[in-house]
């Protein structure tokens, strides 16, 4: 299950320069036709709570989860919250380097709650978490 | 009327030893016993927002509030504002005793606005708020 | 267009001395009678991820956009990411003026976004934002 | 057993339109009509080394403690220690809701070593954590 | 009254790609011809104490000052005592949106005396400005 | 009525070359007899909670206080609420100038609670205190 | 030698609840006429490099310096720089109790070169202070 | 190439409950094995200036580095600044998620440098690198 | 001279695991009888004023000091002053390792003024502390 | 040209052990011996602002300046905004070691704009600053 | 085991009224005869990964190691890390007390990982070290 | 003694637009032919510890020593230690004005311990620092 946060819809649209010109749903594709033994599903929202509650629910449902919560990376102890209230494991993504950003995105709230964290690779830091799920079903 | 902040949806699911293994729709049922000559409502939601509407909209209805906004408690200023902005009273509620928890869970933004506080003391915390409550409506 | 954020909805019946007595709505009336050649809608959400969306939306559909974000003005870099993300310029707006107010409203996340800040006067601050919106469209 | 800490004994006289009117002496006659089937004590000192001592001696006597440490509550370490090396737990009272005072009250060394803490609800604050040392109890 | 601080006399001769190719001269004709019903007078200084000095005689001789203290605006505690000490209504003023360059340029001192601020829209943030104060005036 | 705090008991013993040689008594006979007019009595104690009470009864018993409160200067918020819980003016006296310090000594917790403060003129700080409490007086 | 900073030329005009009704001017007539024996001179400006000058020059001629640098007490290192530079002892004086306004009232930069300060008695802190410079004479 | 600093050298052997039992040099074995098509070299220091000699080397002869900085990770500008100053893009590598030890490992100098981060998924950290190598080199 | 502070006096019973099972008088008898040409003392207080008489005292009739102030460590500045006044050297001890604690046990205000300090070695703190000012006596 | 701010007047006469016994003046006409072919002019002012109209004026009639802005170095954004205003490269100079003295004169905000920085050397950083020019030019 | 950090090779050599006049060797020669029981070595090394290096091997060789950091005391996780990755226990010395020196100095890294800690005694410091290291054996 | 940190030998080659594309070596070539009267010799090491050796000896063997610490500068304390350890004078040489780079950059714990301090002047640098160094020595 992928969970992508505020703003995550726009990819593709938005500071090209900065995130690419692909949108997520192409990208998706690609990564089902990568993984064929695997159910992946993905939910965009810019709605705080309404990723609450996907979490929630993802998180019993779900072998695993990967998380982009975007801007509620930095700030939302709700989010980190219900990550730590699932049994699923959950991987951080974000495509960009946030180091090489402004200082109020070197901090993740989220990642205190997750398994692992992957950053600055684009759209394939999606793929390399899918990646990081098998090695965490594995052990 | 009782407002719950997010994740207090899944009490009784997650964390049993750090929050017990009671729903919080089975221990309403209790509170509504023990207070037969109140009006006991519940809402909960995991959207700071709709918080911040149903704290609009209960300030002008009910004699008071019980609110455990969760994760929100430290960071929401909209929420703090809401409970500012109406007329009645609110205590604010924890379940757990939060200054034994991580650094970031000790302030409060909104018991700014709350006429008292109780944590720490399980879902008796919720019992106690009404006494509050109940306190506050004498004087 | 013109986007607020949560508890605005109450303007004219919270803490009046502070707010004034007008209602946002009778005002909204008067900002389009002022300004007859131009579309100006408006929306209001207590719903951080709601305005993120509207923000979106708007951003590609209208000349420029005036936001009030409330409470959120302070910590969401959600909204601040929507700013930016989006062509159309933004104005911040603010009814009082922030610095005579408690320190955690001091800063403002979303102001980095917008292309200017007006505040402190009253719902007129409105009026300005738009006279500010036609400057930049001069340009 | 009820121990409290500095400038307590002054109420009824000091700053009443914070305080109250009461005095501490009045209203622990009520308590113990309240709660016939407790004993409860009462101790004040304005000494941090004595209510370090008091709580060191009702720790191992009585079944439960209610602590208003006044000015100690932001700064005693030796006080916390005390709450943490004895059996009976503590729950930390406060008159005054602390959030809406001068921030160096927004914080309590002593409520790290409390099982939970009640505050803002004037002498009944005390009432209310007699109910909460039995809902401990009864666990 | 409008009341320049340091450097503002550069205007339009140094770094022109941040604060355009106008003089404040230039610009101030037009505002006058903008306001002929009002008397506009301007006056520029780079020194912190001949600014106190024109606040404190134009505060009481002028019914409204536009201020800009440039490099002062962050540290002058005597500027923010000298508008806080005389009748007339200030409103702040800066062409860059102050959010968006330094840290130190994020807090503002005098803001704090002021009626209302308004930033971002270059040297039209001074007609903003007057338009500022004929609202308060009509109130 | 003067109030010494901790270690003051050792004046014109310890550190000579900071405090200088004479004794306090010394000193107050010298000060009894500048003053006939007064009563002026003085308590020292090195215990805080004594201090409290000490200010507790001077506080309603005297017209003014002279308080040094030594290394409770900067830490104690019960001195500081027993100063504002009086009647009785207060003002705040140091033997050396606290500024030149060490950094923890630069700020004063009570001299939030007292009228005035005078420091860095030795002994001669105390009678200056008087004078500063005549002052009050006349008013 | 009496050096007085920004804004106190304002002194019986401005904000009289919080600094009195009487000019200085008339205040520096009673000082003269209470030490007649001492030659005492006034100086005020609102320009921090002029008040350096003022402090140099009579640093050097004077027997000791009364210093209410106004704003610039919290800011100015070229004041308290000057201060230092010169042999003649300054007492550092302020109207009202610093300690009770705003935070960034409450430390000195200028105190840390004077040999005392006294502040919160009104003006009579000036005279307050001529006396401390008579105690220093003496020593 | 692959360099690891300083106590990785220990892996296997310490605390095996955090960082696991096998060696890096079994997992080297299984690397090489799984990317036959690359040159996989690995080198490990416990010193910072001969990581910094490492990594300007490598810098320049391989096509990639996955580095795993060890406590230098934290502090070191010297090691930041080789890898910014060599051409191959380098992947920060993690075995633990340092979001939940502790503060001081919160933060990365080194990912300032990188392209990318990966952390928390034990020594298969360092294959999801080099996936990550293969994503930056594809581009 | 032994000086012991806040709920030493409770070693041996509380929190065993931690302090470990001995009272502080049986150890002493240990101590005496290794020292036999030592004249050693024990006094114990929760009173923070109380432990800086003894020190006063102690101070000037003592060859040396073994301090341990317990909670008073880290806030007192009366304790650290008054150990500064004495002539008689002092040397720190805690019982455990104060480094592996809470955040505010990492600082001693008191170490200053002492000696040496000893900590993390069970009641053995002690007798290395008779050891060490044994060292300075030698000097 | 060589800009010089507050108390660097009083050179030769102040804290001879700090800052030598040579007067500015005199070191100047060895300056003019030493490179007879620049025009080498020197200005002093105790007022910021004076000194920001010298480095607007300085700053297009030279070919370089040496700025030496004593106690305002560390907080004028008004003179850093004059350097970075103008075409003529500037040269930081301090006559000590600023790193060895009060932590508040660590940081130079007026640096930020200038190419370099020499500091140290007693009056000899004004010689190394003109050479530091010629080297600049040469490029 | 005794294990030098940077600068230590200097002792008898740099600053001997701070640090004494005796060199180490001559210092463990005593050390050596005092302890014929133990076999004591000694490492020096100004270069931190060596140190690790060393701490390293002689934590699984030695019993237990006695460790002086020198300047790496208060930065190097990498140090802290190694201590903590052995079995024998470590105990940190300093000669100096390293409170009474700059505030950089006043926090240590690595004594989180060493069991106990030993400073301000001179060279006599390793001595008591070695008797901590016998008191943990005993246990 | 030129003494150089870590990554200073890839000058010439690395970020060539920042730090220039002549090595240190074709530099250093023209330093000596420029200074024939002096022995200047230089080492550069990417190794702290090695560099405090190398302090450690030139300190003892040579009239003076340039420093340029690298990434070093900001954090050791072991280097600083070295510099004041021995008896000749250092000057601090950057090539770049730190103060327009990252924060991190913006301190220097090394230059506490030198005399003077050279930056933002290029290679050039080192030479002014030789000219500084010659300075001192002729005092």
């Amino acid at each position: 299950m992928i969970i992508n946060g505020p703003n995550l819809n726009l990819l593709g649209k938005r500071e090209q320069e900065k995130y690419g010109t692909r949108s997520f749903e192409e990208y998706l594709k690609l990564l089902k036709e990568l993984y064929p033994a695997y159910t992946i599903d993905h939910l965009q929202s810019n709605v705080e709570g309404e990723l609450v509650t996907h979490i929630q629910e993802a998180g019993f449902a779900y072998d695993g989860m990967v998380i982009n919560a975007g801007g509620y990376t930095h700030t939302s102890v709700a989010l980190a919250d219900a990550v730590a209230a699932v049994p699923a494991p959950a991987i951080e993504v974000h495509i960009t380097n946030l180091l090489t950003r402004e200082p109020f995105r070197h901090t993740s709230l989220i990642g205190r709650s997750c398994r692992g964290s992957i950053m600055g690779l684009g759209l394939d830091s999606y793929r390399l978490a899918i990646e990081a799920l098998r090695v965490i079903r594995q052990k």
